[in-house]
């Protein structure tokens, strides 16, 4: 199923980056579920382009939600969201020359030249404005429920942030701002990597964090819909992500099994672990303890450094030296993009686990 | 959908580690593909415990073909696949301690006591012995049409392995290894350190490698069923595996875009990559380059070391010391089910984009 | 999945009846299909109303596509088309009182009163102008290949058409008729039943046939996914569908086999079947002559005369009295949807079979 | 998805006529649920051919649970059933000559002559014994939960029998019987139609009609899976079935508005409707009251009547001379069919709706 993700609660997304608009269907969450028009602006915000780290093609962002919702709540039937695209300048792209580390030459493998290739089309990181607004709405039901999800930059440029300490407090914290570090001592270090690698026309990529609380255990399944599995294959979609691990990931693969294993302990009559090495997941269902997980961004393609490409139609080298506006980084931005995508998985696994009434509204 | 995956060519999983068998349905696979038994056989061997650094349970894997195949070939139809469990101690296990790291515990809050807690149950690496099986066909499928698919340990209890270099020469250099590390120097000294823990009743971790070569480009989709997204879908549910990642992947985080960028170059009329930063992969959708990913498969959990656990019944703490047959080391050993899982997906993948004929008889 | 159908091309609805808009997203077909925008808007006009035998209620159907185009043809990626709701009149329906045979008290139950009442919302048959014109893309695309269908109303309040004779000329006559019958003699009779219904406040129901040519053999699945049960799970969701055979169907249970078994013959080199009452299809799969089927449409709930009701929230008997702009039947405009659904689930289990090429551009 | 079916709870089909078995796999079905192997024998025997009405191949039936059952309740992971072929006579069909009405011609379509021909190979009706296997255990955990499923000839060789009345007492009635009708002076007439038939190498068909009462009210979607959509899915892939009705069907169509709607009144506190014209399904989802259908089974293929036929290898005419042993008739033991398929489709419905705890242990 291609552009339709979720068993119970579906995501479908649609748009280009220079269409009129890019937009989701979001499909199965629960009846009578608040509508924020406010939090939904405000996650917005958070991937919105911001000063001298990213892109000056800044969007408004004006959703419209079409269907799926009465009187300010949910009705449980598909909520259509359309975001427009304004802000678009098609003149700076050109089909011949694919940019090296982007879809444009596979867009082209696969759909013969037809694709619209202006903006990366289908493939751009704009289609996650779509994401972002639909992942609101879940966030949302999800948080009426107790369940918190944060994520924050682990590291930028070699640059590392400090850990998740206390969870509820680092997940506050990091609900407002543009530049999602829990230390925030590393900020201006890991802005001023950026700057460096804009005014060299080059990128940077990152490492996102995230934590999820309040899950409750027995969730997921042991073969092939792990909860690991599920959330893997949502958050590979996202442009960019090239990693992702869970708990301790590829740091596990290094430890004794004595080190890696989560000694359980009754703790006000509930069973919990006494490390967290496995990120809150074991055989591939939760088990109550903050599920914890990483994705690896790598640095954006679109470059202003002189780089080999070929001429599809002449079928020869050629150099390309792009033009057009574009992010030296996205990490930042696609924080939010992490937490959306994590929301409606989760609002997935749990109406498939509690029934489709969950979250409760 | 819980123990089934695959859209076009799906396998399906059944069994215990304590039942009378285990075994895979795959469906949708072409028909008129040559069954070799040998082959499967060879397969299986590979995944067979095997000398000191491995458990003491040693299965025949005489597995038998139920259906699905006629006359030598696959018919098109589901091929069901069936390995009996013959050297099992169920009186090694008791339900009240759940292992830490271990899916007791998550089992017991999904299922609510009615699992079978005999060695794992549904949960144990036993059933792997199914996947390697179905896997074994897809694997000969796959290469009759020119796409081979080949895995080592490219870490082991921190010691590594060298990298690919000649696709082919190493593929073909891993295929019947029981030990598959690139750098055959290196094997007595992670051998050394997997003895080493086992004789401390501890174990240890590694990373997976693994190379595809020969695929089409073209394959995947921009969004959800990017063909990172399918594969770390499938990957993660290989028991063990806390991490995947693809082309240099969470290294991707570090570098600057100019570096991480593949530029494009023709060559032989094709178009190829200078670097394959990415793996093979662009915007979720194959670039005709190897593709490349890495597993992060944490240690064993099963250990004879004192740990902490709860006594589930009672509802307070208690240390379990493990008896029984464990490994100290399941890396090697994985590496056949990696490569069985790659096979399937792609199988799936490749149906899915050029039809259900594919790959050819 | 719920308001999503299709594996590899897939169709998502949403939309109220007296929202803003309802659309379609038509995700998998095959890029570079030219799209016709009049055929479209042809398309939309056979499903309108007209006359003393619809409703009153008239919407100009100014469609948008929204993405998935690009330079007049399909891109490939996710198409998205929004119908705007002009013409509703939302006082003409209040909560309390739902309509006997109509979704408002079962929607009540479902989404505990959340639903959008007005118009029947997202149960409302306004949504299917969103299949109609994601169909007519569909539609075309097939014809290009070769590949037609064709439905007339076989019986309207008991009044019968003849059957299909000549397959393409009967075809081509249906499709601009805005009452699709083939013996033109007998339009007059059924539209003289239909506005006897409506002057008495009432409605009257009818059976659609569907005649297909030109699909190759050797599509579909022997189990669960058999033409017959892909194609009825799609018909079965047209509002009002509450039958569906193939072949000669319920009359088939009263022959003999000698009589229902077609027998196989040579036909210039290919072999074809001397008669057809299965409805081109055996063991499920396409045997490559026409495929035939007829869906039982139930007369349109929504009728003037009073009836009993009770008030949900009161909980007590009532009776209802309707007002507002309702059809006396829909079976002559449901004949356009029941072709969309049918060319939509047609080009998704030729892209099964065919790879995600097909239909050829 | 070929041989699976259903997305909570799943099943997964394999096996052959003439392979060594045939069998199920049950997937995503609560745990604790206990299993009664009588009834499991009781189901199978209810399918299995008997006397001068049926074929004389007559199979034990021996089942064996290979997974998911421990300590004779379910574990919620996959249960697989494998029932052993014993009486086959393969000898008694050969390659060369497609059976007129049967899957012969079409299988060879599809697999290209690497399907297994031998007494319909995977087409085999044979195959249903896995699905009745697996269903008893659906219909005795839906039967705890208050949910019955009945199914009666309503028709056979156009011999009538009386509808439901007391639908407790009428399923009660039809649990035990191996000839289910609820006039039980037509089953001396309606066996009369099937030996006078068997007599002149000819078969007969007949109507199936199926009442489930017990189930809630809100279950089911409002476009494509709507229960009419879901269960018309499974039981279209039941060999022999060519049409589905629900309620009144096709009789529907002949009415006016004001006759089939069902008007809606208060009964102890609960929605009730007066009649029940619509099935139980308003919208694509029940309504609380019983919901009925009833399916076409079109008399079987194979008799031994001379018909005409084609050498697929030479290519020419010929014709065909049955040999072997073969039903005159299969309505009779297809009941079981459709009641372990309905069983099945509601078990995911429900668990879809209210969780994967559904039905209750």
């Amino acid at each position: 199923m291609k552009n339709t993700f979720g068993q119970s609660v579906a995501v479908t997304l649609f748009g280009e980056s220079h269409g009129s608009e890019v937009g989701a269907v979001l499909d199965g969450l629960a009846p009578g579920l608040l509508i924020d028009e406010d939090f939904i602006r405000h996650q917005l915000s958070l991937r919105r382009p911001e000063g001298k780290i990213s892109t000056a093609r800044v969007e408004a962002d004006e959703f419209r939600i079409v269907s799926g919702v009465f009187e300010g709540r949910t009705t449980g039937t598909p909520l259509c969201i359309l975001i427009p695209n304004t802000n678009t300048r098609s003149k700076d792209y050109t089909k011949g020359l694919p940019r090296p580390g982007h879809a444009d030459y596979t867009a082209e493998c696969k759909y013969h030249g037809f694709q619209d290739y202006r903006g990366g089309g289908h493939f751009s990181g704009r289609i996650t404005a779509a994401l972002v607004a639909a992942g609101a709405i879940a966030i949302l039901a999800l948080r009426q429920n107790g369940i918190l999800i944060g994520t924050h930059i682990s590291r930028l440029a070699s640059i590392p942030d400090r850990g998740f300490g206390d969870y509820v407090a680092d997940i506050e914290a990091l609900g407002d701002s543009r530049f999602p570090v829990l230390d925030t001592k590393v900020e201006s270090v890991m802005k001023r990597q950026i700057e460096e690698a804009a005014s060299e026309g080059d990128s940077v990529g990152g490492v996102l964090e995230t934590a999820v609380i309040g899950l409750p255990s027995g969730v997921g399944e042991p073969w092939f819909d792990t909860v690991e599995s599920v959330l893997s294959h949502a958050l590979f979609s996202i442009p960019g992500v090239k990693g992702v691990e869970f708990g301790d990931g590829f740091a596990l693969s290094d430890m004794r099994g004595s080190k890696a294993n989560d000694g359980l302990r009754m703790e006000n009559g509930k069973v919990v672990t006494v490390t967290n090495h496995n990120g809150g997941i074991n055989g591939g269902i939760t088990n109550g303890m903050p599920v914890i997980f990483r994705c690896a961004v790598k640095p954006t393609p679109s470059i202003f450094i002189e780089q080999e490409s070929v001429d599809l139609e002449a079928k020869q080298n050629a150099t390309l030296s792009l033009q057009g506006r574009h992010d030296p980084a996205i990490v930042h931005r696609a924080r939010v993009v992490v937490d959306s995508v994590t929301a409606l998985v989760l609002c997935d696994l749990l109406a498939l686990r509690f029934g489709t009434d969950f979250p409760d509204a």
